[in-house]
């Protein structure tokens, strides 16, 4: 393998390098982009507890395709050896970074200033390091102001990607593939543990839901998901609740009389009444509290103090007075709720899901159920081995959930 | 509307022509196929329970557009005014049936032989209509023999539409559109009855089922629906039979643990050790009797002197022994199985579900489940009225229809 | 709404009753509500070209029944005999309707006042009517102010279903049912030649797509598309810009180099480097204007002065300057964008394809085109006759639609 | 299998082992089947083109575990040290193997026989492997005779997974994940290449073709396929024919005109006129040369000389009198067709599809176009890394390919 010391560089990497298939994913990316590689170092953990390390000399044709490429290795936890310190550039105008900007993904990420290395804080995909007085934090574009000081290019850069623990739980081992001919009932068991152990452990269930969990005859069951405590934060949009509230006043949802499964009369208004009943009373509280609305999903999170955020839409009716016009304030409103989630519980929602999805870190548990595999694949791909995927009904799920849970 | 004799005709139908849509279809028709029609009488039923009847004089441009016309109108309830006797020529070639056969629907048919109307026994699609001593008979093309006297062209033939009954049954108003965002334990509830409706009227409630049916953990509850004697013909392949089997002996289907929802070691091969069992027991009655295989869904059919079939398909491993391989005579099992079938329930399996819709005449109820709307909605297209789909998870569904059943 | 002691009322209809379906939605609502009803005179077009006249008289158990019977009949173009001015109440708050509001369908509506009937303008469904000076209009509930007179119950209102026209083009028969097993080529034929009628009428041609179309390697027939005049209005969302920039400026869609169709070195930042530039230059149309963006959707609607209308949505990332955070003010925008639209073709978007079918009347022509039937089959139940679903690959429809359209 | 008392065993493995996951799969098995490993040795291949070698000590908690254990990492080309011959026992019942017999994989196998590495032909998964005078070669389980000599247990054999060669050809490249989001006319090119090379290499290319190639259109396409030489071998069902012969005669397929992409009058009955001229004619290719049947997929076969092989099944219309009824015959006819297949491309038909599956080695790739992506995943998701999937119309995939071939 001819090659100059200009177009080579040395690349370290350490931790479950063969189980998480990053060591596949490292020499796979160098083949890709053309480049070669030659392994100076491997020493592979001897049991399941070791770490493996690695040291790759990586060439390439030309300095700026090397350069790439060491940028390309970065999210799976390769560093140059020699140790820099970050770039770091200042923000020149409100709202946009400098064009090299790093741009985080969801793992952990560490960054080298003055010589130290300092762990990222609100780490997310898809947002630039800004180093503060108080240490490195992720921000989005938008917000950057001006004198923000942002790291840039590739050096002094550390990502730990998340490792598949093979034995720290039942939940790990769920994460395969996506299907729809699987025993629901022996995964709901494992979601049930899960969710008592993130209970146990006093971090926060935040579930995401769309309408469907109203049509699909899922209210009584989330309401009682509610009641006994499972439910700390509820993410969704202005449909959820507007339905919600359409079935507790009238009985259907999208007209459709749950009980008997058939469209009932005038029941296409039932949703525009049910939105214009809560913008009279004011607010979803508000008709909660004045006994307007007496049961259903929202009620039971008013009584229960349950967190609630409904994001807005293109396609909302109304929308309610509590549905969150601006998208920017919506998504900064979702992010503080998702601050301190121990396991995401998507239901029904390729929308919200993706948005819920850009948000957290790479180390909280997601479960997506919906009865779409085209959906549950494009969640479960986003994110890395934490999100489980469940290909059935969520009115029958959560029927399930309920009763393995009681 | 500018016209000649020569090209005219006048047809009549009569029924619930408004409620069944059969008055819209026929003039979709005609207006299609480039005709015109002029209606001469119509007299609408005065309440929900009286017929009504059409009197349509429709124009073609030439006589053989007119002929094909009122040739496509026959599936709709028309027939020609001026009553002729059906045309009758005798079969030249074993297997094939004269160039210009009337192919048959799934819909009632009488056949007018020496001036008297006949009804058609064993109706079904896409068959030839043979007249005997014993009367007018669907028979296959295959099953024609030289010197069958076959119904040709278009005269002297019925054809009753099955009307959507509106009040009949629950059942009837369950036939809408296909979705997944329903509320499937409602539905479950009229299928329910219909069940047993069904049962305490002396008819058969004939199963088809495939092999999800053990995937999705639905073998428990089918056995019980065969305890309680809820399954009288149970129509499947050789998979359904394999994995039933494998689940008896190893606790797996496909290799996949259904209690721990994880592949166990050596997993892949479970299916073959099942079928490699049963043929060495030399059936799956034999290895029920001799103890073999304890428990399942087939173990409780041989012990409930459940009929079951099983067809071939090229995707059989094996096959075992109870396979038949030979799909004419495997066509002519389920044929005679569906025979006096007064509910059928497709359970996952487009296959059979496919070929089990064209053996079953038009008045037969069916309900189809599947997770996959792609397929509800292949098998709800064939039919008529009679087909109730329901996109769902299949293992769910069964523990439901158990549990509401009991 | 005259009636007798036992609750029966009469009302009329008429129009193309049978061939639209309307007849026999009109009986079966009757029943399904446990009503009765009596044809008191039925007159059937003699022609295809004729309307047919109706005169039914319904009975219900009660007042309260016959009077949620009849509201639930006017969709369907009856109306109570005896003609009566429309109730109108007075806004007590602002964004809010009376309660007993009427909430409008998306067909043709007249109100009557002072013994008039009246055109609703800028008809939409789920809307309030209020009756100024200049007339009737649709308003959405959060328009509403102090003192708006607003169309309450059900008398003096009058809907004029769209009538599926069978002769009046080649669109209408496409509309049948939602499959992916049809020969499209075929269908892009008639999609191309309703494009040209379109343009030659004045009349403008809308698109609403997603981020699809770059990815299925839309983007060099679309940017025909716009150069040939086939595009008058682009509405999207963040996404649709952001990749169409990031394949501009990079040579990919999501990372991945559409040539190759493989993922290159760091393209997982381009996306919002692409957002970045963007917002650095001000706009899309200055980052075009500059030569910073050279080609591609955007670049061609800035230069042909196409207008569009990004809407936000939860995951969007950036966002783009351009897109519209707020979704109440998008929704207006989108609105307005639609006045005069003449045809609208909706690519592979759910999310806005649902926006824009809440703000459509129900005479404006729709095509709905993705490779998942559940959303053309979701987006074609919401309308009337008037949409055509097409289940296939975005950019091989629209390199089809560009060949057939020179 | 030498072992301490506290059952361990050492197993050693050789290949691109962590390019192609076999690393990772290898402990991902023995953690979740409960057992402990240790490395002994590992040489990671210093450059992309050498091997990797393994030692590797692995412990379970009983002998039978162990056993278990070391036969579940045989299909990752896994072979305990020291080394033995394989254990072979005799069929005692015709159709039946000894209960413990191995049942193989896809994957190139090798059985010790006498102290000698034999590799075993005919090399298909879920078969017997029978030693011969002539060698050792896989047998389907019905196959076996008494007295046949069959490889039993796990001694004596080496599995050699397929690496996944980075730099074999484009073709490998393509084979990631399952999305209809894709630009297709970039993996056409691919495909295509991948055919041109096959051809020049001299090997077969296989199509395996469903009746959604006439619904979409392909009909002209595929047959422009044929006349180039690109179909060596057509494998399909009894609708393919009968769809392209109703196609050829009447211009429609299923009764819908494909130029208008409307029904026909009559047109539900001429798939059966065209089933009933072929069985009259006495064979396809009567039919063909007797000019009753002029053009089409099946004549363009009947031409060229490309053999068909028509396997039944239990939704048959007919069947055709060339269709295969017995499916065992069907089975060994497809499978002597893909003999000496060089590539396999699988158009629309699941069930084909996956019966043409379970007889390839693993080592002949295949591609498989579907509008649904389930099909896909499920016929992606059986084989190795050979496995092209794309969800794309297949009509347009047709039309696509013949540009791009010519």
């Amino acid at each position: 393998m001819p090659q100059t010391p200009v177009h080579s560089a040395i690349v370290t990497a350490e931790g479950h390098l063969v189980d998480s298939q990053i060591l596949k994913s490292i020499f796979d990316r160098v083949i890709e982009r053309g480049g070669d590689f030659e392994v100076q170092r491997f020493d592979l953990g001897r049991t399941n507890d070791d770490f493996s390390t690695l040291t790759l000399k990586i060439t390439a044709n030309d300095e700026a395709s090397l350069a790439r490429l060491v940028e390309d290795l970065i999210p799976f936890g390769c560093r140059p050896t020699g140790e820099e310190n970050a770039l770091i550039r200042a923000v020149d105008l409100d709202g946009c970074a400098p064009e090299d900007f790093y741009s985080t993904t969801n793992q952990r990420t560490q960054v080298r200033v003055n010589g130290h290395w300092t762990d990222v804080a609100r780490q997310r995909m898809d947002a630039a390091i800004v180093i503060t007085d108080a240490g490195a934090v992720c921000r989005k574009l938008r917000e950057l102001r001006v004198g923000d000081r942002v790291v840039c290019g590739l050096e002094g850069l550390r990502i730990t990607p998340e490792f598949r623990d093979r034995e720290r739980s039942d939940f790990s081992f769920m994460s395969n593939e996506v299907s729809s001919e699987r025993r629901v009932e022996a995964s709901v068991a494992r979601i049930a543990k899960t969710m008592r152990d993130t209970r146990t452990r006093g971090e926060k269930i935040v579930f995401v839901a769309g309408p469907a969990v109203i049509h699909t005859g899922g209210v009584q069951y989330f309401s009682e998901l509610i009641k006994n405590g499972y439910v700390n934060v509820l993410l969704a949009g202005n449909a959820l609740a507007a339905h919600d509230v359409e079935f507790s006043l009238f009985g259907t949802s999208l007209g459709v009389d749950l009980e008997a499964g058939t469209p009932v009369p005038g029941g296409h208004r039932h949703h525009m009444r049910a939105i214009n009943a809560i913008n009279r009373a004011g607010s979803i509280r508000k008709a909660v509290e004045s006994g307007a609305v007496a049961n259903g999903i929202m009620a039971e999170c008013v009584r229960a103090d349950v967190e609630y955020v409904l994001a807005g839409s293109i396609r909302d009716d109304g929308p309610i007075v509590d549905t969150i016009r601006d998208i920017v304030i919506a998504q900064d409103r979702y992010s503080a709720a998702l601050a301190s989630a121990g396991m995401v519980i998507i239901l029904s929602t390729m929308l919200h899901g993706i948005g819920v999805g850009n948000m957290l870190p790479a180390w909280v548990p997601v479960v997506c159920v919906d009865i779409n595999p085209a959906v549950v694949t494009k969640l479960a791909d986003r994110g890395s081995s934490q999100t489980v995927g469940l290909v059935t009904d969520v009115g029958l799920f959560l029927h399930q959930l309920v009763r393995q849970l009681s």
